[in-house]
């Protein structure tokens, strides 16, 4: 039982516990060495090797948690849907999902056995890791998988998913519907294989007026949060980037820790949700490029605006970019442990 | 003398009036036409050009005021930075600036001949435009304009003006006042070739923190508009986009309009604000793609989160984008006309 833990259960820690949103990445030269030799979706899919990469930052910078190397998009595979990661440009879903007809080639009965790869890594990975580090598992919120299923990849304006949403609300909602229901339960095997705590990602809802992701994400996300509650009493992490003004209506859900971006000053975070929730966050990553005199301000300013709230872990309020110097990473973690020190 | 002004003058006015950001674009046929004739920078430095679409959302939609035809970055070419416009791909800086060094690349006292086609157009403009239709002249807020001069274009994670910013404040410093005065100068061109109002653009102020934003953006928007305010006693409208949660920061300054995007409702802007404000806005452009009895729905729920607050111009809450159904943004102009009237 690790630190994340203890906070979670409102438990003294001895310091501020620290994870960091894509700390093992291509920032770091061991991670780029594995790389080189697998393709992304093959990192993913072989159990010793996102072994491998979830431990490296464990090893090198000392978090306090390790979490799942996978990506939030293979889920959409089973369903049907083309994924392809292209070098430079990203993910890509050669078939995405524009009208109702587009649901025919959804699998709305896929098979779960194609998740056996998530549970032989969560579970080699909490064989490997040391007992006092938890380990994190994660997914997408359904919002911003249904973005990558509908959008077919990254998008500026969001366009296609919000005018499936408003002129064909079914058809948006049956595949959301879907995702929810596979993520369910590709989190529960997640848990069920030995991870401590699940992270629900959305990282596009912020582009949601309040009235639209109330009607259109929310719900979605709250409902998987409250299955695993029912199905697994282990805590669940919901991050959704650029809540902004409305996180009040965000962190209005079962979650156990929501996650607030750099947009967002934690104290008011913590009065947005009434001090409810433990919250992550939540250092612009972009700050990882200042000299570390100016990092260390920053961690002053996050540290002394947690003060006072439920509980704080520390982490991004997005994930670490690839030309990232490693050394202020690591300085990130120290500095933390020693800013926060009881 | 247009309702734009009686709003901010804080008149009665027998409706709430429209203008939309981007209104004169590509999803409009006749613009399709212009702009298949000339290149893009011609459409702004041809003053009949400019004029020909600037008038066109007026002609077609009713629209209650005119923006001048132009875009925000031709005023970083006479600063020594080389402009492009690459079809498909956006603007590019060819010689973006990164550190100390480079900043021997720019002009520091920039040739304001060059700003003529500006005064040309804005003075063609109105004497074309009927009395009653306002003219808003704009320009980009110092640390989007800065943004374009450091990333080079387009960013999604703002690394390069962050990591200046960070790193070499004083070169980023100097970047910032010298976009912070001839903008000053750009805008009080605009002011007196007849302009009623000017708009100061900072679409990507919210990629900061509250912190980073008030120390290194707000402050040079600010010099602008409190120059412009003693200068010229005309309204001065501000917009961030993103500004959310540090709202109440944004809109401290001697602006008349804070414009607010869809991500934060009117009424919590009227409230973080101390009702201080008038305040522009705030339909997502992508809602403009929904069936109109949604749309309806969507400016119902605007106009009620208006009503009680300072006074309201009505806008979206970011530019019109190129699918956008032509009917449906008539739609809104007419809806908004009927829904408000008194």
């Amino acid at each position: 039982m690790g630190l994340l833990l203890d906070v979670i259960e409102g438990k003294e820690v001895p310091y501020t516990p620290t994870w960091l949103m894509r700390q093992a990445g291509r920032y770091m030269p061991e991670y780029r060495a594995v790389r080189s030799q697998h393709s992304f979706l093959d990192m993913c899919y072989k159990a010793e090797v996102a072994c491998e990469v979830t431990m490296q930052p464990i090893d090198i910078l000392d978090v306090d948690a390790a979490i799942l190397f996978s990506d939030i998009l293979p889920p959409l595979i089973p369903m049907g849907l083309d994924l392809e990661y292209i070098p430079g440009t990203g993910p890509v879903i050669n078939n995405p999902i524009r009208c109702e007809k587009d649901l025919e080639r959804l699998n709305f009965s896929p098979d779960l056995k194609f998740f056996q790869y998530i549970q032989d890594a969560v579970s080699m990975i909490r064989g490997k890791l040391p007992k006092e580090k938890d380990l994190i598992g994660f997914a997408g919120a359904p919002f911003t998988m249904a973005s990558y299923a509908i959008e077919g990849g990254g998008s500026k304006s969001y366009e296609h998913i919000k005018t499936l949403m408003y002129r064909e609300p079914k058809t948006f909602h049956k595949l959301m519907q879907l995702i929810t229901d596979v993520t369910k339960t590709y989190l529960k095997m997640q848990l069920d294989a030995g991870a401590q705590m699940v992270q629900i990602f959305d990282s596009w809802g912020g582009v949601l007026s309040r009235e639209d992701y109330l009607k259109n994400a929310h719900p979605y996300s709250c409902e998987i949060i409250s299955w695993l509650k029912k199905q697994a009493s282990k805590p669940v992490i919901h991050f959704v980037k650029g809540a902004g003004s409305w996180f009040d209506a965000a962190s209005n859900s079962e979650a156990d820790v929501c996650g607030v971006d750099w947009t967002l000053d934690l104290d008011l975070a913590f009065k947005a949700c009434n001090n409810s929730k433990v919250l992550q966050g939540n250092l612009d990553p972009i700050a990882l490029f200042a000299p570390q005199e100016v990092i260390e301000q920053k961690l002053k300013l996050i540290l002394d605006q947690a003060k006072g709230g439920k509980g704080h872990i520390f982490n991004l309020g997005h994930g670490i970019i690839p030309k990232t110097p490693v050394e202020n990473v690591k300085f990130v973690v120290d500095k933390v442990r020693e800013l926060s020190a009881r």
